[in-house]
């Protein structure tokens, strides 16, 4: 076996325009699988499957390869690439889409390249349910699959969801759609309810509230890291997955998953989470450094961490 | 230094109608002084300064004394009792005043008995910050004093609470409360602001999504509990201050005030919280235990605690 293993991420690639009250980028890098790769980057070697189209910009093809990212797997189609644009409120708690153009990934169609249909895990970024089964088809023989939904599928195509939700792993999903999926507006029924169609484990994410891993009969939480400076929350959830998955595929040896192993993927999530919000897009990413990442996580450690209890 | 220290506490004593989607309960012991005097109580000895009316039921002064609770200063007054009526979302996560009667707590003008004046630490629950400062001017020298707010004396007297910040040495309120304070939405930037009106230590309750103290330079981020059932919210807040406050007077003993010490004051309070919410008013502290405390203490350790970062 070797090691660390390699990941596989499927999902969007798109070009995201972002509003917030002090700032405004535009068509900038974006998409689920542009996040969970580039964070899983720092981790383990990664294998893209997504779609663009003729008008990507190959500033961004450049960046994800300098990122040591294989993307043989990187459809380009004739088109235009995904778009999408949202407004932020001045919390930066709530998003308000202004636009989603799908353009080429209306049509996307994974198809593995051989190198990715043997890796050891995969994440299934937020895609049509279908394609996730079409994806977990083509892989030999995944040793973890994780995967991401959203209210979408979950409403309009549950029964594919639920054939994916078999085969997996793990699911990571925010709390809003762990409510949904459930119908239980309590966080801790939801999660045993979702875990009861098939994943062992449930992470459910809640913004600067942090996230829970439901492991078995196990409950870990992560906080998110209070920042006095939160620049663009888009892709945090991804990032999270990505540092996540990144973790799992670096130490992760054989056997059963182990809850103090998962415990630490979960840090290295809310760590790479912390990060993608410090600016627009990845752009945070593109210059950090492994020994931030590091000084990151003893800080979740330095945030958590108390003493026995002591009644004198 | 006698040990454990007494903490005062001075608030409203009410009798609250609570409708939550599966329950109703009619006039039961309520009062933000009600649930910090009994969370309290399991760590220390306990002065309750309140003001009720001659309606109040004897049995609720009973639970108070059987909780060791001392009530010299709880006066009486002709009169009708504080009422409060709220409903639940579904959710369990909003909630809806549907009705106040200040009643003789309108007229309430705290006069702290000899004992109550030479108590070691003072919690001066949500009253009008006018009232606060005539507690604090009757109580000799407090050795730790703690207290909490709301929106309403935010926005109509600030002046008063602003002299009463200067005094006081940690401000406990929720996160709402932490960016009117400030005004401030960025809740890292909003306690350092209200650091700077006075208190070293801010602590901001968020609800289901935990706590953050904001000690010196320092941030500690405590969970909330998951748990698979909550009947009642209401009072988890001051159940959170009782728990904190509790323990510090309860084990601190002198000097400046330890992160250490402060992180498990902390999780104490999340532990109390946690138990109010378990069943209405404050009638899952009638049967708590002390094994149980320090058994959900523990459990708040499985929940948080990791492992240093290893990359292999």
């Amino acid at each position: 076996m070797s090691h660390p293993h390699d990941l596989l991420v499927v999902g969007s690639v798109a070009l995201d325009s972002v509003e917030t009250v002090s700032a405004f980028r535009e068509e900038v890098l974006g998409g689920s699988a542009s996040f969970v790769s580039v964070a899983a980057s720092f981790f383990c070697p990664v294998r893209l499957v997504a779609v663009v189209g003729d008008d990507f910009p190959p500033e961004h093809v450049a960046y994800l390869e300098e990122r040591g990212i294989d993307i043989e797997g990187l459809q380009r189609q004739a088109g235009r690439t995904f778009r999408w644009r949202g407004r932020y409120s001045s919390d930066l708690n709530h998003r308000t889409t202004l636009d989603t153009q799908l353009n080429v990934f209306a049509g996307f169609r994974p198809e593995l390249p051989p190198a990715c249909r043997r890796t050891g895990l995969v994440f299934l970024a937020n895609i049509d349910p279908t394609l996730q089964l079409e994806v977990l088809s083509q892989v030999e023989r995944p040793l973890i699959v994780g995967m991401d939904t959203m209210n979408f599928w979950i409403e309009g195509s549950r029964a594919a969801l639920e054939r994916v939700l078999q085969r997996i792993d793990f699911l990571l999903l925010n709390e809003e759609e762990a409510r949904l999926l459930s119908q239980d507006h309590n966080l801790s029924r939801a999660a045993r309810a979702i875990q009861r169609l098939g994943p062992t484990n449930v992470v459910v994410k809640r913004g600067d509230a942090g996230a829970l891993l439901f492991h078995g009969e196990q409950v870990f939480a992560a906080p998110a890291m209070p920042l006095s400076e939160v620049v663009d929350p888009t892709g945090a959830g991804d990032a999270f997955a990505g540092g996540f998955m990144g973790y799992l595929a670096r130490t992760w040896t054989e056997g059963p998953l182990d809850g103090r192993l998962l415990r630490r993927a979960m840090i290295c999530g809310s760590t790479m989470a912390s990060f993608c919000c410090e600016d627009f897009s990845l752009d945070r990413f593109r210059t950090l450094q492994m020994d931030q990442i590091e000084e990151r996580f003893s800080a979740f450690r330095h945030l958590t961490h108390f003493e026995d209890l002591t009644i004198t």
